[in-house]
């Protein structure tokens, strides 16, 4: 399908993706757009003002499956018949005049831990005595809540956070800017139709819930999450900030991109299993200053997005529309595939080179941090997740927070 | 100060303490109330439609401080001079005869672990022969995320969340009910006025931002949490559920309730020191089954909630309002003051035995657990927090879950 928007399909926002995000024309109060090519469609002046004159995704992705899927015929109608153009194009905006905003407003923020390549990373750094994986891991898809209040959008300047942190061979914990800066780079899964508490949602039912994919990155000071994450977890070493793309691309633009996920070896318990899996071919790429330093692919993940969803509700919790979950670092299996910079560096033993002949272990003030992604769409066209995006600001350990 | 209102100070909601809460009359919709007595006072038909014709307290909360304050101060003037009763009394409405609700739209919601006695013991229970706390535990309150969407009002049954779990002994996991389901008794912080993102509180700031206070019960499958927790923490052995009370008492009414905390050693690190320490004197009781089988003291609560809001945003994280953060289990010294059945059975090897000749180690199906707490209050009265109880019901291990 050709759209008479001039927009080519190969720069991924052709009518095989419209994804969906909140924005503002100069001046005016934020709305839900598409983007098409280099437009974002005001969905509030073409469809429904009530539904989409919103500073959010959430009233549209509570409304759910078959509205979701009803809305995206009628755009692709919209903007591939010629007829409508007269009637369309007045509510088309250049993407580049108008202001992104954070797309939903989030409910709770899960993140998960699926990547095989980067549990064992982890694993092999700092436990090297020992298996790799820990005895869960392969039962079960490990996550944890994070904060749905320091959820940001892309662009957000992200400040280098304070903490507690003890190296290894001191005696006690000093205060200050986290030294040890990362990024995760992850894909995120955006709920729309809430679930009933003490209602398991079945791997099966994973598209009625679930809208769509965001970008995401989960910023991490490893040095304050070293020392505070026993027993309960990391807190404060993630809790400063994590940004997601502007964008949501919605699962039914995503019918190409499924691929089976990696085969589970022990075979997972009953509730985790899946009719048809939910693996997804998301190429992924992480840029430090401009220069791709990563290559994630997506594809590989050990757990797939329908079974986390099923494990997070299996003990009867129930998901609410505008939830985030996560998927963890996607890490590959090349060294040129890893998602966090700690993984890359291996720690900080390996720095990576830019071209520029600077060097970096973990982030350094000023730095930004690019992840976009791209992934199959239909009749050949590749689709753009566009990117979440980032600067390191510097440290502000403020001393009003001396008591 | 007396009230024209029937109520009995030493019943603990006299004057002195005008908790708030969110309550529906009969066959209408629900507002936020004060409760005095065996009454509630529709502060929407009251003092502002605007304000309290709400579903819950955050409009109000988000009034900030000279707000709250100058409400409180109303609310007394025309709960105490007889001429306001002819046009106050028409709002008021029998306790025993409304519907109490969720009182807060909750936005994050953080547990603590706060009691030393607390960490201690499960310390002693599952690392024997190593130091009871971990290395950090004396140097920052140890807290993470938990799961804000299931916050549910007291008297939510509970059903018994189903899960992986695995014995010592067993080589996998088994799907099933949770075999330990335990409570812990906590008191939960309700901030009101939110802090910017990149600005940490001061302890000093602590009422500027936190509301009131509440009871809380963090609901906790024993089994589930063990096999999963490693190394992301707590997630689907907390997240079924965590019941809070319907009164949220304001800090304004605790200033009898003040005491100092414990002596901390080694003196924590300089933005978690307090001009005046939030030690408060709550006495809580758990009864099961309409029996008290524990007395927790939250006076000996080793960090104190300024201190705990401190540690929350030293990351520059902020804080929203309906934001919730709990204690973490009360525990005291003695063995009758244990906030957790882990605790008071000392992880099941000694069961309670409850007047009827019944024992438990962990929750039976049917199960009915109250937390209840009082404090000081002004001119030597005694303020009640109400209770927070929930009935366990029979696990759903719906098979609608298995893909």
């Amino acid at each position: 399908m050709t759209t008479w928007v001039p927009a080519d399909e190969q720069a991924g926002f052709g009518v095989a993706n419209l994804p969906y995000g909140v924005f503002s024309p100069p001046g005016q109060p934020p709305r839900v757009g598409v983007r098409i090519g280099e437009y974002v469609l005001d969905l509030a002046a073409t469809l429904d003002a009530e539904l989409f004159a919103r500073g959010s995704l959430n009233p549209f992705l509570a409304a759910g499956r078959a509205r979701w899927t009803e809305t995206r015929s009628r755009l692709r109608e919209l903007l591939t018949d010629e007829r409508h153009r007269p009637a369309v194009e007045p509510a088309l905006y250049p993407v580049d005049r108008v202001t992104l905003h954070l797309p939903i407003e989030v409910a709770d923020f899960v993140d998960f831990y699926a990547s095989e390549e980067h549990a064992s990373n982890l694993g092999r750094m700092f436990r090297p005595d020992s298996e790799p994986l820990l005895p869960n891991w392969k039962h079960l898809p490990v996550g944890y809540h994070g904060r749905a209040g320091t959820v940001v959008p892309s662009g957000t300047p992200i400040a280098r956070p304070c903490g507690q942190r003890k190296p290894p061979d001191a005696d006690v914990p000093t205060f200050g800017p986290s030294v040890r800066l990362d990024i995760e780079a992850e894909v995120g899964f955006v709920v729309g139709t809430p679930s009933t508490l003490g209602e398991p949602v079945a791997t099966k039912d994973f598209a009625e819930h679930v809208f769509g994919v965001c970008l995401v990155n989960d910023w991490s000071a490893r040095d304050i999450q070293a020392w505070e994450y026993v027993p309960l977890g990391p807190f404060l070493g993630k809790s400063f900030a994590t940004s997601i793309s502007p964008w949501v691309v919605p699962l039914d633009a995503l019918a190409e991109a499924r691929v089976p996920t990696p085969r589970q070896q022990p075979a997972p318990l009953d509730y985790l299993t899946e009719p048809e899996p939910w693996g997804l071919d998301l190429r992924l790429a992480v840029e430090l200053n401009g220069e791709v330093i990563a290559r994630p692919p997506y594809a590989g993940m050990y757990w797939s997005p329908a079974q986390m969803l099923a494990h997070m509700t299996v003990n009867g919790a129930s998901v609410r529309t505008g939830d985030l979950y996560a998927s963890g670092t996607v890490s590959g299996q090349a060294a040129d595939q890893r998602g966090s910079l700690i993984e890359l560096t291996w720690n900080g033993r390996e720095p990576v080179r830019l071209s520029s002949g600077e060097e970096r272990t973990f982030l350094a003030d000023g730095d930004t941090v690019s992840i976009s992604a791209t992934a199959p769409g239909e009749g050949g066209s590749r689709l753009s997740f566009g990117q979440v995006t980032g600067r390191i600001t510097p440290a502000n350990c403020d001393p009003a927070a001396s008591g």
